[in-house]
C-alpha cells in the first residue's frame, strides 16, 4: 500500500473507531518509517486560557503513540491498548497542535515484536512530544500493549 | 451560592471555555466538599474496542482534578493549569464513565493555599480514579498549579 493511502486509511480508522479523534480534528500528517506526525487544530481543543487543553494534548499524544505502533507492527489481526502514561506540560501550546512520535530503538522494537509473535501479547514504551517553534511544549511517555485479536 | 447552582455554573464554565468537555458530554455530578464526581457517557468517548478511549479517560480525570481545585480554592481571580500527570489504565471501562477526585489532606491543602495567597502561585498534587462496579479502572495523579489571574 502506498504511504499516502496507508496514512489516510489509518486516519479514517481513527475517525470511525474513536469518534473523539474526528471531533478534535486529528490528522495523520506524515510518517517516514521512523517518525509519525499527528496534528490537530487549536480551535476545537482550546481551554479557558485560549491555549490547548491538557486533556486534548494527552489524547493526541496517546493517539500518536497508538498510531505509530499500529503502523510499525503492520498486523491487522492485533489490538493495541495503552496501559499507562505520563505527561509533562512544559509550555502552553497556542497554535496548531503537532505531535511527533518516534520509533523505539530497533533492538527494543525487535524484542517487542518477537514477544508478540511468540505469545500474542507484548508491551513497549513509546515517547511523543508536542512541539511548537522547535520547542518541546509537551513530553509524553506511554506503555502500549499489543494483543493478538 | 447553593451547591446545585455552583455545580451547574462550574459545568457551564467547562462547556463554554473548554469546548471538548461539551462534546464529550462531561457533567459535574456532585461535590460533598471532599469528593467531586465527574461523569461522561461512553458513546462519544468509545474506542475501537467499544470501551472508553484512553485519551477521553485522561481528559476526564484532568477535568475532575481541575474542577475540584477550582471548587476548593473558590477564588475567581485565579487560573488553574496542569503541569504534569501520570495515569494507569488497569481495567477497561465499558459503561458510563465516572471519575472521583478526592480532596487532598487538609494540611497539604493549607500549605497550598498559604503559598498561593503569599506569592500568587502554588502547586498541589491531586488524585482521581475512574471507577466501575466499585473497581478503580483508572488511577490518575496530576500536579496542578494555581496562578493569580
Amino acid at each position: 500500500m502506498s504511504q499516502p493511502v496507508l496514512l489516510s486509511e489509518t486516519e479514517r480508522f481513527l475517525h470511525e473507531q474513536i469518534p473523539l479523534s474526528k471531533t478534535m480534528g486529528v490528522r495523520i500528517e506524515s510518517f517516514d518509517g521512523h517518525e509519525l506526525v499527528v496534528t490537530a487544530p487549536l480551535e476545537p481543543n482550546h481551554n479557558h486560557l485560549g491555549t490547548a487543553f491538557g486533556g486534548s494534548l494527552a489524547a493526541i499524544a496517546t493517539l500518536a503513540g497508538y498510531s505509530l505502533l499500529w503502523l510499525l507492527l503492520d498486523d491487522r489481526s492485533c489490538h493495541i491498548v495503552i496501559r499507562e502514561s505520563s505527561i509533562s506540560y512544559r509550555h502552553p501550546v497556542d497554535g496548531p497542535i503537532r505531535a511527533f512520535s518516534r520509533s523505539p530503538e530497533p533492538a527494543a522494537f525487535g524484542r517487542f515484536r518477537a514477544r508478540f509473535e511468540k505469545s500474542g501479547k507484548s508491551r513497549i514504551t513509546l515517547r511523543s512530544t508536542i512541539e511548537q517553534g522547535g520547542v518541546a511544549c509537551v513530553v509524553f511517555e506511554g506503555v502500549f500493549v499489543a494483543l493478538r485479536g
